[in-house]
C-alpha cells in the first residue's frame, strides 16, 4: 500500500485534549464515585442568548420554505455579516471585503498553513495553542522557533533574540498564559515585523473578555498592521458558538507578497476551491450576536465567566499558588516550581477530582505550569473552590 | 515581504464558478432586461422538508438553554449520527467507528489532500470536479494523470492504458457527466487499485440519484474496497444541504498504509487538529434526514429534480444535441462537436438567456461540452425548456 504523509508520522501521539480525556475517562473507570470537575477543556457552558437561540430558530425554520430557503452562499460568508463584524467589532478599521467568514477559528488556521505551504519559517509564542505547531508540521514546515514567554518576560517574547522569520503566531489574550499584550507590545511586535518582513498571525479569539480599556482588542489597533497581519477570531467564545461553529478570518488589501500578489487574493483562490462557506444557520446567528441585544446579552454571559476567573484565581491564590491570568482572559495559568505538568495534573485529580491542563501540553515552556479554564457552571467552580481549600498533597 | 506560495501560483486564475458567476453579471449588466436563468452551478433550490427543518430549529433553541446546551462535540461527529450513516446509508456494511462526520465533501476532499501530503501520484477522471486537481496542486503534488471519459469509453476510464498512481479520484454518479459506474466497472476498479496498491477516493455525493438498483451507490457494494477505497459523501445533494454544511467520509479500519498504520488514525490526528466537527445544528438535521420520514421527504425532492432532468433532457434531444447523463444524476452532458465550450457557454446565455457550465471547466476531455444542471425551481425548468424550442445560432 501507499507510503504514510511523513509529515503526519512526525507528529507527537495523541493532540492534547482527547490525551486528557483518556486519562479522564481512566480516573473515572477506576474511581467510580468520584464526581470529576472539569476545568480543563476550554469549552463554553452557558446557553446561547435567547435572541441569538431564536434568530437560528427561525432561519432553519425559513430553510423549510420556498421564500426563504438558500443553497451555497458566498465561501467569504454573507456580506451583511462581514459588514457587521467589520463594523461592530472593528469600528470600521477594516473593510467588509476585508472579512472572511468561517466555520471557526482552529479550522481556518489549518487553511492558512495551507495558504503558505511548507517553505516558511515560523515563530511560535512557548507555550501556545497546539495547533500553530501540529498544523504546521502537518504541512511539512520544519523551520519552527519557540519564542518562550514566562511571568519572567511578563509573557512578552523577548524580541532581541528572535530570529527573523516568515510567520509569527501571536495569540492575545493568550491561550494558556492568560496574558493580554499591551499596546506598547503590539506596537514593538508590529515594528519587528515590519523591518523583518514578516506575517503576523494574530488569534483575537479571546478578545471579547478584557475589560481594561487600554488593551487592545485587535492587532488593527496598532499603526502599520494591515501591510504586516492576519488576525483570525471566532464567535466560540464571544458567544458559545463552540458547536455551533462559526469565525472569521481578517486579510488586509494592503498584505502583500514580496512579488506583490495581495495575499487575499490566493486566500479567496483557496477557500473558493476548498471550503463552502459557514453554515447559512450559523451565520444568521452571527449576525444576531452583532444586533445590539446580542452584543448585550454576550456580555453578561462574558461577565459571568469572568466571575468564575476571579472565584478560581482566589482559591488558588489561598493555596499560596502562583496565579498569573483570568483579569482580561478565561485562563488562570499556575506554576509549580520545581513540578512536572503531568504530575501535577494527575495530582490535582486524585486530591480534588479536578480536572486541569497540563502546561507542557502547550509546549517546553509550559512546563511546570496548569492551565485552568474559567468556562463552567457556577455550581461547578463553586464546588471546585471549595474542594480547593483542602491542603494539596503532590 | 514574504514569498508567495509557489503551489498557488500554479492555479489557473479563477475557480470554475467565480468566474461563471462574473461573466454572467457581465451579461446581466449589458442586458438588464434580460431574465436570466441558470442551469449552470450545481446548487439546490427546493426547501428542506419540513421534518428537517423543523429538528435544526429545535436544535437551535435547546442551545439557548441550560439543559439543551452543547459546545464542542466529538471532531468525527455525534455518535448517533455516525451510526445512523452507517446503518440507513451503508447497511452497516461498514461500522459508525468507519464514519467521519464532516462540513462538506470539498472540505474533506481539501483536508484528505492535505492528509495525503504533496508526494503522492494521482490520477483524476476527466472530465471531473475541479477540487481534485486544484486541491492537488495546492499541497504541490505535481505527478497528476488524466484518466479521459468519454462517450467513446462510455465514460469509464480504459485502465490497461493507466499508468499505476498512489490515488485515483473516481466520481459516481459522475460530476459533470451523470455517468454512473456498473457493479462490473467498480470491480475492475477495485481489482485494479489492490494489484496497483492504490488508494481509491471514491466520491458518492450524488449517490441518492442512482434509480437502477443494479447500479452501486457505494464503492463498498465492491467486495475487497475497504482495503483500497475511502468514500467521501454529503448531505448537501440529498437533502439540500449546500448552505447548512454537513458531510460525511468513509475511512474502513482495513485501509491500511505500506507500514501498516491504519489511515484512519492519522486522519483522526489530522481533523483533531484542524478541525472542529460539523455545526451541532447541521448534525441534529442530519439524523432527522436519516429517520423514517426524513427518508421519505428527501426521496420526493429527488425525483423531483431527476423529473426536472427528464424535461431538460427531452428539450435538448428536440435540439438533436448528443445528450449524455440525467437519468440517475441531476446533470446531463452535452457534446458539440468542433465547438468549444466556452463559446457554445456564451452563444446559449446569448439565444436563450441561459447559464450553464462549460465542459473545459473541469478538465481537457471536457472541451466542447457543457454541463446543464437538473437543480431549479420548475417554473425556470418550464422557461428554460420554452426557450430552448427556438433554433440554435452559435
Amino acid at each position: 500500500m501507499i507510503k504514510r504523509n511523513a509529515n503526519l508520522a512526525k507528529l507527537s501521539n495523541g493532540y492534547l485534549f482527547p490525551e486528557i480525556q483518556k486519562r479522564k475517562l481512566k480516573f473515572i473507570s477506576d474511581h467510580p464515585q468520584a464526581e470529576v470537575i472539569s476545568l480543563g477543556i476550554g469549552d463554553t457552558t452557558e446557553p446561547i442568548p435567547s435572541s441569538i437561540a431564536h434568530a437560528m430558530s427561525q432561519e432553519a425554520i425559513k430553510l423549510g420554505t420556498i421564500q426563504g430557503y438558500s443553497g451555497y452562499g458566498p465561501e467569504q460568508g454573507l456580506n451583511e455579516l462581514r459588514e457587521r463584524i467589520a463594523s461592530q467589532l472593528y469600528f470600521n478599521r477594516i473593510s467588509s471585503s476585508e472579512v472572511f467568514v468561517s466555520d471557526g477559528a482552529k479550522c481556518d488556521i489549518g487553511r492558512l498553513q495551507m495558504l503558505l505551504g511548507k517553505h516558511v519559517s515560523v515563530a511560535i509564542q512557548d507555550p501556545a495553542y497546539p495547533v500553530y505547531v501540529d498544523g504546521s508540521i502537518i504541512q511539512g514546515v520544519s523551520n519552527i522557533v519557540y519564542m518562550p514567554c514566562t511571568p519572567e518576560n511578563n509573557f512578552f517574547p523577548d524580541l532581541e533574540r528572535t530570529p527573523r522569520t516568515d510567520i509569527i503566531y501571536f495569540c492575545s489574550p493568550n491561550n494558556p498564559t492568560g496574558a493580554v499584550a499591551t499596546k506598547d507590545q503590539l506596537t514593538r511586535l508590529v515594528d519587528f515585523a515590519k523591518s523583518n518582513q514578516t506575517i503576523i498571525l494574530f488569534d483575537s479569539a479571546y478578545a471579547n473578555f478584557i475589560q481594561d480599556s487600554s488593551l487592545p482588542k485587535s492587532i488593527f489597533e496598532i499603526p502599520g498592521a494591515k501591510e504586516v497581519a492576519i488576525e483570525v477570531s471566532s464567535f466560540s467564545k464571544l458567544a458559545g458558538f463552540t458547536g455551533v461553529r462559526l469565525g472569521w478570518t481578517i486579510i488586509p488589501q494592503a498584505l502583500k507578497y514580496e512579488d506583490g500578489t495581495p495575499v487575499n487574493v490566493d486566500w479567496q483562490r483557496l477557500t473558493t476551491t476548498i471550503f463552502n462557506g459557514a453554515s447559512n444557520i450559523a451565520q444568521r446567528g452571527g449576525m444576531a450576536v452583532l444586533e445590539d441585544r446580542g452584543l448585550q446579552e454576550v456580555k453578561k454571559t462574558c461577565q459571568f465567566y469572568l466571575e468564575n476567573a476571579q472565584l478560581i484565581k482566589t482559591a488558588l491564590e489561598q493555596q499560596g499558588w502562583e496565579v498569573y491570568g483570568g483579569t482580561n482572559a478565561p485562563y488562570l495559568w499556575v506554576r509549580f516550581k520545581n513540578r512536572k505538568s503531568w504530575e501535577v495534573f494527575q495530582a490535582l485529580l486524585e486530591n480534588y477530582h479536578i480536572i486541569t491542563t497540563p502546561g507542557s501540553g502547550f509546549g517546553p515552556s509550559g512546563e511546570g505550569f496548569i492551565r485552568f479554564t474559567a468556562f463552567g457552571a457556577r455550581n461547578n467552580i463553586m464546588l471546585a473552590i471549595d474542594r480547593l481549600k483542602k491542603p494539596f498533597v503532590c
